[in-house]
């Protein structure tokens, strides 16, 4: 049976932080108003917190003006570090990614956070992207190598494709992630797409040992 | 494989408002992140608009002396409206089964908020919720019957029967709401126990379809 739920709020207060939480995303009107009873029990400073953070994120935050990164200053930490190598540019999708490839302490390149991948059904194009600013980078002749980090996706790859084309013309190393086995994954589960290409891009053994 | 999830961000800001939102009922960090990315990205009247509700929440909501819903007087418009029978109090655990009763247009009673269920093993005890409201409530004598609206589930039923036990001196009327098959359900699918009820407490025909 289908049920359609109309939320009728007793305070227009509530109903308005309701809107206001539901637009968060993945957030529907019930599980807005989880958040929102949550909200009228917790301590006053919890309240305070949260309120006075999500101005903060709006007002202290910036995307750095040459990577697009998240950071508190108008080029971010990275850019700005002198010991990073800035003739290798790691394209992906957002600052999530940065943060999983920061955490693994093996990259020292430059960023380059494109904000989005090319989605016709979600109604976001090239122009949506940060692409031109990375092809502005490629005119500066510092960049020797790019490496495309986006996800295993139709997306992604779409994503990776158009930029492979348009950074053609520049004659510049473009590498990807490789795709393959999961670190402590079994064989016998992985899909045979997955499976295919590790076998394909094999690597020498002893380049993953020495990890 | 079990892995471990170490989220390290690059501002302060971040991972404070990620704490912030990591709060909120059902979230992890990891979508507290998604909130705080999808935060930096919209527009700042949105932000504002966010950072206000949460605030007023605290400040311009209370709890009704009487009933303990939430409102934005001191007496709700519930228990202030006079064409609502106040010998009739209807329990129940909390502002959405307010809501959702009134959403029925069938009940013109007035509520009792419990504030929670008792449940050991979350460390709820009757001392934790509004049950001595209750009792205060019979004292005045104006109450005749009191309908329990709470959840069938260990919880729900436990505090049912603390209830019982707690107004059974008070030799006033009480009544639980039905528990059966679900308008719209199919029997084969129904459990034993909720099949089972409906069959013991079966009701007259003419009084299921005047409504």
């Amino acid at each position: 049976m289908f049920t359609f739920v109309i939320l009728e709020f007793s305070s227009k207060i509530i109903e308005q932080a309701v809107d206001a939480f539901a637009q968060l995303p993945g957030v529907g009107k019930k599980t807005a108003l989880r958040f929102v009873l949550h909200v009228i029990k917790q301590d006053k400073i919890q309240s305070e917190n949260l309120s006075r953070l999500v101005m903060q994120l709006k007002t202290d935050l910036r995307f750095c003006e040459r990577c697009h990164n998240i950071s508190e200053q108008t080029i971010c930490e990275i850019c700005s570090n002198p010991s990073r190598d800035e003739s290798l540019v790691c394209v992906v999708q957002d600052y999530r990614d940065v943060m999983a490839i920061e955490n693994t302490g093996l990259y020292k390149g430059h960023y380059h956070v494109l904000g989005g991948l090319i989605s016709p059904l979600e109604g976001i194009t090239p122009s949506n992207l940060n692409i031109d600013g990375l092809v502005n980078k490629l005119q500066s002749n510092r960049v020797n190598e790019i490496i495309l980090a986006l996800n295993a996706t139709m997306e992604g790859e779409t994503t990776s494709f158009y930029i492979f084309r348009k950074i053609a013309p520049y004659n510049i190393k473009l590498s990807a992630i490789a795709r393959g086995i999961a670190v402590g994954d079994e064989l016998e589960y992985a899909d045979e797409i997955t499976l295919g290409r590790s076998i394909t891009n094999r690597v020498p053994f002893d380049s993953q040992i020495k990890k």
